[in-house]
Order: structure tokens, then sequence, then C-alpha cells
């Protein structure tokens, strides 16, 4: 019973299957072999447009490369207060930027309104040498909060953004996750609604280790070979990199693949939504849950061998009223990998402690 | 016919299979699985002493983590002149130091001389606000010339750098290749020979992707953990370096595959030896060959599908006398994966345009 | 009526004339030279203690040069979320340290209150690899808003700290202000109360373009020669700022300045706090005054020709209700340089715009 | 008998005076002052063309602004292998680029040769990702060898660099020195030969502490005051630099003191050759003399209180026969605050121990 993080489960079979595939003969090292050109021709199918796409081993990686290209070591770089970037990177935007300045914009349930970015960028100081300059604007799809910006949200914040003269920036960490649950097309999501650079992640939805920083606009991408060769994330047997996105895309099994962990955390969050005690404060609205657990319910759930973290509940916020004595915030993170089996146990466990809503 | 690299092979069976295995169920993430702790364990049981590991996915990303540990940013590092960490890096060193300097030294056969050490050193302004200080000493084991320091030299240079107050850092990409050469163990060509922390590779010996850095004195190694993570490589499904690693080291694997690649060279070299007009200013210690190919020999190799990388010449310096016109000169690589029927038809091929040597 | 700042003024006379002086002669460049060990000998019995201490041209220079003495690439720096090393630097400090995080922490009048720290540093992770470690606390005095810490404050601060592990830094651009203020010594206000390493303002006091970076644990400054060499802040003509400090502190000299800026501070203060409508969210504890205009009273001011600058009102938070529309929130700085005269001007003008409470 | 360095002097009186007329009434900070926009102006004129301009307190700071504006992190900078940015500057060119490599290339007489920088340039690997892209050139004028490039060997390494694609940067911080060696005008030495962005140096000609760095193209200094705030070059009582700055280029002083600085070295290289024993590798040019002095000679001269510092002999590379046993290699800088006294002085202890040549 494993609800800890998407990033516990192993890879999909098929994504294993494919590297075992690669590594017959040989294959030129880094990125110039057929499988990293067969993952890029599927990614421009998948976007529908030309792009540069470069394939690194980290979520943390992607995301520093592409605020690397979109902010000068003077700039500013909008995000959730809570953003991963802002919070569980341990300062590799900084890094990789040269010293840009990571500006965090409060917001319920782990996103930014349109609102607040507006009066942000506005009564941000421009032009004045003493200030870092506003340079980017990064959004989580799936958010902090296990929620999902609509394709109009993302749109409403990408054109208060580009007004300003900022570059916008989607960590897609979960961006399948989130496409299958909005039931649009990745472009819709993505550049259709204004995200000049996403990070596209695969490894927490079934790869081993594979995302890929994508630029809409090609040609804002000239200094990211050298970026990321310097930061150490050019591999030299790139083919394998390349066998994990190109499988990943074949035949929609990444759609697949989120789509099954969107359903278990669905179940799941319905099973839960009807014990009495348990609350939650954001829909679920792809693999994650965050919930507020009575204490008893769960000491019963950790006996029985149930994994999961607990979360910072002040990040909750305005959205939830605060947990009682006992209580205890914690996240549940469902993959392609979760066991229906092991859904069911954890609503067994939880009920037979908590007692089920009629 | 692929002597381009060792890093055009894909991974041994055994790495890919371990691999497969590691998928099984979910594990922690982060690295804190039993895959990576064996891996550890079996770090420190063919080292011979408790270090403290860190697994990363490339060689780039292994050296400038572990020059960041021992340079401040005004700090010097010393290295030969054509060291990767030099040439072949885009900055990386540079980058992960926060600025620090590498200083070539010269040196003939892609070694330094402790003599040219002791100068450079003697020379080198310290405690002089206008220069940076000299903080450490970076050897690579295979060097760039593909020749081997005997454990003695390493002695000598690290007894220098450490009298000079430095730290030693070996790029061991190639460590496995130079150990059977040397038939000596780990220890005696690191931490028994003074080197203070180890590049230890493994991609260019049947790895996937997977190197480690080794401090063999743990207490230097405090701050690895967040600027691994800052820079983008602690990889979340730890598992698959930890399962790589520790298929590397059981049972002797590395070094059977160092074996095969250093006989597949061995063979090449004596081979090319014999063909008049070939010329090789460096023996072949490990598993590359650097070679003045005439030019009808090179047209034929190249006519019969033979891959391998132009090399720069001048690098060469004076161990051999310069290419005549039309003379090309090439670096060969061998790995595991080589065929010893690609090793025939490329002698074949040479043989034939040249004629051989009686 | 130049109220704008107190950096529009120019060097007092005394510190002008020890400049010309120095002007004698040569003198050992970058700092070797008797004056800067005369300024160095004065600091050390100003504060009654061994220190190391280095001179600088900027305030930015110093606080940046500082901070990268206390933390590392991965640190994480704790400072008022509008300190000016926060919102007033261009990203020096990330600069400085290679890309540490400064995190904010609100507070009323420009001050961290000892429990919202306390909060802060309970909730902070640490030894997580994914987040920033807690490696500093800047506190600025006089703070953003005028106001000062005494010394109990600053202890109180110090011990949680201290208590987390972190090393204490003060941005003492405008330290004789507040020293003067508090009628405590310069050993009282800083490392008897805890701070490590204070940033020491002459420039906005009376000198050309002098601070100081004092370490109280001089083991603590051994990279800053470097430091601050590379970051160019290293005077080739060294005497000069050798000179400014030195006569800074001769005689008093510096407590005169301070005084005679915080006085006309205090008059201008007392006189516009008789004026119907204009309000002060915080009281005037040094040379700044923080105040709400009726537009009527502001436009007046301008027409006479009295020179400030608005100020971000959201910055007084719930210390003041908001202005009304008309209304403008600014600052007024006095220095050494302020004229008597321009104090009873503006207010003469205010008043006449205004009407006088009785 | 200080012949240490052109830094060991204090400023011309003019300057001085200046700095003083400077200090009445109040200025707008941070360069928004009258004073500062009359020394851009005047630098315009010298220099017959637009320009944008900051002024600066050091010439490391002029150089590594200088260079962070022409080199991304992952670019080389090609410079003479003495130049001061590669070895008197302790790192900062790598803090300012964020990383970029300084490739040293060898020369005769501290200076490049075009057939040389076309070798460096024409073998540079480009668009590789393993390397460091190609992004600079600097030159140092005055050498440091103290020797001068003529326009037309300016104009040929530009020309060079341009078809690379590089940007030229000039260190300039002996401008004035070459200058008035060359009979040429400002912009002659300049942007006529092909400099992109220079250093120009008033500090070891005059003034207090002042450099400006000038960019001939302004659409490439949009980043520069940001970059100057943030590494703490901004001075808030900016006038002070426009002070200077103006007074040092008003009614062609700078010339004025230049000549006076060449004059004295002129006379003494004049005196020294003179001298049996003593020779010199490199011509005097400007203000500086290199020469091999005998034992007796320098014993003479130290015990007559002659200042002067050795100098790495190495440096001299072929240019000279090497010192014999006792030799010392020295070099002597003249001012224009040199007595000729001092001139005198130092001549005559020489001639006495040496004996005069007929």
């Amino acid at each position: 019973m494993d609800f800890a993080s998407d990033n516990t489960a192993g890879a999909s079979q098929a994504i294993l299957a494919a590297i075992a595939a690669a590594n017959e003969g040989s294959a030129q090292a880094y990125g110039a072999d057929p499988l990293t050109a067969r993952a890029a021709l599927l990614l421009k199918e998948v976007f529908e447009r030309e792009i540069a796409c470069f394939l690194v081993n980290t979520g943390t990686a992607a995301n520093a490369l592409a605020l690397a290209a979109i902010a000068p070591p003077f700039g500013a770089i909008f995000c959730h207060a809570q953003a991963h970037i802002m919070a569980d990177e341990c300062g590799a935007p900084e890094m990789f930027t040269g010293g840009a300045k990571l500006v965090g914009v409060a917001g319920r349930a782990g996103k930014i309104a349109p609102a607040d970015l507006k009066t942000v960028l506005t009564d941000f100081p421009r032009g004045v040498e003493k200030q870092v300059q506003p340079a980017g604007l990064s959004l989580s799809q799936v958010t902090e909060c296990g929620t999902i910006y609509t394709c109009q949200e993302i749109a409403e914040l990408t054109a208060l953004a580009h007004g300003a003269g900022l570059m916008v920036h989607m960590d897609g960490a979960r961006f399948a996750n989130a496409l299958v649950s909005l039931h649009c097309t990745p472009a819709e999501m993505s550049w259709k609604a204004g995200i000049d650079v996403l990070s596209f992640g695969a490894t927490k939805n079934g790869a081993l280790a594979c995302e890929a920083v994508l630029f809409f606009d090609p040609t804002k991408a000239t200094s990211l070979p050298f970026q990321r060769k310097r930061s150490g994330h050019t591999l030299s047997k790139g083919r394998f990199l390349g066998a994990q996105m190109a499988a990943y895309l074949e035949n929609g099994h990444w759609l697949d693949l989120a789509a099954r962990a969107n359903g278990h955390a669905r179940r799941l969050a319905a099973g839960l939504a009807k014990i009495p005690g348990i609350r939650m404060p954001w829909p679920c609205e792809a693999n994650e849950i965050f919930a507020i657990l009575p204490g008893k319910i769960d000491a019963a759930l950790k006996a029985g061998g149930a994994l999961y973290y607990p979360w910072r509940f002040r990040d909750a916020g305005p959205d939830c009223a605060p947990p009682a004595k006992d209580d205890v915030f914690v996240r549940l993170v469902t993959s392609f990998a979760t066991l229906p089996s092991d859904v069911d146990s954890f609503l067994t466990l939880a009920r037979s402690a908590g007692g089920e809503r009629i």
C-alpha cells in the first residue's frame, strides 16, 4: 500500500522493454542516435508543431534548464509560493540561472489567480536597477495541491505575463495526469494557451528517468545544448533516454498510464469522502489527494502498512478549517503501478477506524 | 566496426537484467532504497574502507560535484592541459564550483610529470589576493592519451599536492580499464596512493548511465547531498542507479568487462603496429589507441564501414613526429561490447591498404 | 529641501579633509597602507575587541560579501520581507553566495518578531536535500521602516538563530543613527547582542563612499580577501578608504554626524505630527520618517521645491490605516547635511497647506 | 623612490579639487547627477561618438562587467596568457560571467600575434556542446609587458575576432599611457580599430578610484545597469565618480598626466640602458620598464630606498636570455606623480653599483 509518491513506482513494462530493445548494437553518443530522433519526432506530432526538445534525467534539471533560458541572472521569476521550483529543488533554479530570484505568489489550492498575478506584475518595480527584473512566470500543472489549471486559466495568466514582457514556463512533471483530466490536447494545454517552455515529465508517469524540456519557439533554445552539457545532463548513452520517451509516447501509452493513475486516485478520493472525520481541502483532479485524517484513522492505516507522507498544512491556507488536535494532514499519490487491491485495502482500513458515512 | 567510443556501446546484459529485476514493486525514492544501499556496501568492500558515495548519471556530473567539494569559487584546480574536465565538459567545473579556475599543466602522453607539478605549485602565487588559490589537483586515470599512471606515479603526485595543501581528485571515467592493466587493487590505485575524491565511472564500461562520486574521507562530503540535488542529479527512482552499480560490482563483473575491452584494444594495437606507415605516439595501456594513419588506410577503413573519430594531433606534442600530408590522427576505442570479428575486419582492411611489415 | 535620501548629501568636511591629507606621497596599494591600518585599529577600539575588517565602497558590496561568508550556495538566509538585501540590491546576495536563497519573514514596522522567527526556523525543513539549508539571519538596523531593534530584541533573535545553527549578519547601513538613539555602545548593539558579521556603514552618514565588513570572529573571514578581490571591491588606492573610515571614527565624529541627522528627523517628525491629516505608521527612531500626506500637502511641498520619494504603502501592512484617495505615502530622510532652515521651510509649507492642530 | 606601481600614487590635484568642489549641496544618488552626466558627455566628445558608459571604482570591476556583457556562462574569452584578467583578478571574470573560461594565448612581449590568434580560433571547436564556445577576445593596452599594440595591430586582431563571431574587449587600465605614445586619437585606438567594449582606466593615471566601462554599441549594454548594481558597483554618491572622470578629461588633463608618466619612464629606461649588466627584454613604450638587474645593483637600489617589485621572469619567455645567478627580474613603474629627482637618484644609485657604459 504505497501512496507515498508516484516516484516510488518503477517503470512501465513497455518502457522497460524499450530500454532492453535499445540495447542492441552500437549507437552514436550524446543524443545523436535514431531513438532520440524518434522521440523528437513523436514530441512534434504530439504537440502538433515544430519544437526544440532536450531530454534529461530529472524534473529538477528540466525546470532549471528551462528557467535559465528565460531569465537573466538579475531576473525575477514568478511562481506559486509553494511551487516545486521554489520549495523542493534546493536552489536549482538559482544555480542554473546564475542567481535569479524566485518570487512566490500566494494563491488558493496551489493556483495563482489572475488578479493576484496582475497586482504583483503591476507593483513590481521595473527598470530600476536596484531591483531584479521581471523575466518569467512558471506555472505548475498539476499544482502542488493536486489541482489543475484549465486551459482558459492558463491562457489568462500567460496573457498577463506576455503583456508584461515575461516568458512563461510550465512545470509539467505531471503533465499527462493533468491532460487526461482536462480532456484537451497537449497543444491546447501548452503553447495554444501561451506556454513558451515546458518541462514535460515522464518519470512520475512510468518512465525510468526521463523528462523533456520543450521550447515551442526553437530560437529561444540556442543556449540549451551548452547549458545541458555544462550542468552534466547530456547523457553519453543518450539512446536510452530516446527509447524511454519514444515508448512513452507511442500509441498513447503515456495517456493510458496517466488515466490509470488518475482513476486510482479518483476512486480513493471518493472512498475517503464517505468516511466521517476525513476532510479534503482541495478536489482530487489528477493523481494526488490531500486529506486531513483523524489520528485514529492515521494510526490504523500506518499499522496496516500504508505508506504516505505528512504534508505541511499551512500550505492549505484558507482552503480548509485547520486540523483538530491529533489530526494529521497527509498527501496520497497514486501511479500507473498502484494496485486496485491496495486502494481497496486502504479504504477498508480507513473505514474500519473511521466508520463510513451513510 | 564501431571504434568511435566506449559510450557507443549499450549496457552489459547483467546490468540490463539488474535494471529489469529492480523494477519489481515500489521502492523509496531519491536513493533511500535497498539497491542503492547494496551498491554502497559493495563499493566499501571493493575499496576496503568507509567511504561516502553518491551515484549520478554522468561523468561530467561526477567530476563537477567532486571538484565543487574541494575548491572554493576562488580556487585553482590543476589538471593536465588536455584533461576532460578542461577541454570536454563545457565549463561544468566552473559552473559547479562557482567559478574556480582550471589551470592546465602540460605533460607528455597525457600525464603530469611530478617535476612539472612541483614547478607549477612552487611558482603559483599563494595568499596574494590577486590570484586564485591552489585548492585541488585532478588526475585522469586512464589519461586523455589512453595511458595510465602507475600507483607509484599517482603517489608522487598526490604527495606533492598534499604537501602544498591541495586535495586530489581522480577522474576515473575508465577506472576499471586502468585497474585491470595495473593488476593492483582499487584501494591501491586510489586512496592508498593519496586520492581524496574519486569519480568512479561505470557507464563507459557497461552501465547504462551510472557513475559514483566517492569520498575516502566522508567528512568532506557533507555538502554533496545538497549540491547533487541543486544540480538536478538526484534521481527520483534512485533504485535504478543502485541496481546498475550493484550489478556492475557483483562478482567482479566490472573487471571482466574491462579486461575484455582492454584485450580487444591490445590485439588491435598489436595488429596495427605491424602495418607499415601506421604510427602510435603512445602505448596502448587500456582500451584506447591513438594512431597516425596514412590517408589511403584511413580511406579504406572508412569505405569498409569502420567508425572512429579524428583527434587533435597537436595534443600529441613532442611524443611523435608530426603526421605527413594526407595522414590522419585518430582515436580508436574498444569496449566490452566490441566484436572480435570487428577487430579482425578492421585489421584486414588496414593491412590490405597498407601492407604488413614482415 | 532635499529629504530624498541620506545619500544625496556629500561628505562631511572632516572626511573630505582627510582624503585630501591622505593624498600626500606614495602609499602601498590594496589596503597595505598606514591609513587602512589606522582605520582597523580604531574599529577595534570602537568595538572593544579583535575583529577582521574589510573596507569597501558600497553597502551592497558589504552585505553581499558578509552573506557569502555565512551561507553556502545551497543555504537559506532569513531576513525581513522588505529588507534592503531582499528588495533593493538587484540580487547581489544571490550573486555573491552563488545562489543562496533569501527567505523573507513578515513583521510589523520592519522588524522581525522573535515568535515569527521561531516559527519559521521550526517549520523550515532541515537535512532534507530537497530544500535549501538554514544558514543565516540578517537583521537591518535601522530597519526599512526607520525603526530600531533594542539590544534586547537583537539578543533574542540572535539567540534563536544561534540555537538553530545560523550565523547572524547585521546590515548596519545606518548603524550610527541607531546607536545614538539607543544610547548604548557599538559592542552592545553588535557582538554582545550576538551579531557575528556586521556591515558597518559610513557612506549614508558622511563618508564619500566607505563601508566596512566586520567579523567579530576573525576565523570566519579567511575567504574574504579573495571574495573581495574577485568581486572587484579591493581598491588599488586603498588609502582613501582608510582615510575616510579613520576620520569617520576619530573623536566620535561619526556619532556627532548621526546625532545631527537624527535631531533633524526628530524635529521634522514632531512638526508633522501636529499637522492635521498627516499620519505616520511608525515612530521616527533614527533619521527616517514615513508619512501619509494628504494630496494637497504633498502638492504644496512639491511646489515649494521639497524633494522626497513616494514609498510602497503595502509595506506598511497592518501598522496603519490605508491612505485615503489622494493621500500619498512618502519617505523623508535627513542627514548630517540637512539644513535646519530646510526643516523649517518644509514644516511651514506643510502647515500652510494642512493647518496646524492646536 | 617609489617605482612599485602607478597605483601607489595619490590623485592629481585637479581631480582632488574636483572632488572637493563636487561636495557642495545635495545631488541625486546612483549616478543621476549633473557631474556624471558631464562625464558622459566628455567621454562622448573624447571618443567622437555615441557610447554607453558606466563608472565604477576599480579596473577589476570594469573588466569583469565588460566581459559579462560579451560572454555567456558557457563562453570562451581569449586573452594573452599573462593578461591581468587571467592572472591578477582572482577569478573576477569567472564570477561575473557565471563561469566563462579564459583561454590564454601565448605571445611575445605581452602581445597576441595575429597568426597565433588565427590558429587558436581555427582550432577551437565550435558548436560542439562539449566545449565552451568562443565569445570574446580581450586585449590589454598597455600590455602586461609594458608594450603597446599599434592601431594597425589592434585592427588585425579585431578583424580576426569579428570574423569568428567574437566581440572584442580592451583592458585599457593604462589607455592614456598607450594613447600618448601612439600619437593617435582615442577613437582610432578603440572603436575605429574594432574594439567593442573598453575598460577605460583613470585610477592608475591620477584618479582616486575611477574607471569607465564604455560600449561603443550602446545596444549591447542593456544588462549593465543591473549587473553593476548586483555586483555592488553602483555608488550611491555617484557624483564623486562623475567629478573624477570629468576632471580627468577636461582640458586634456588625462593626456598631460600620461605624458608625464611616460616621460619619466622613458628617461629612466634610457638611463638604465647605459648601465652595464642591465638588460631589458622589451622596449619601454609607456610607463613601465622591465629589467634584469645584476644582484649588486638590485642590492644597492634597495639599500638606497628604492621600491619596486620582482617579476615572474618566465613571462619573458623567449624575449630575453635568462637571468644569470644573482640577477633579479624587476618591474619599474612611473606615474604622473613620480619625482624627476627620484628618477635621477635611482639612476645614480644604479650607475654607482653597475658602472656606466661609455
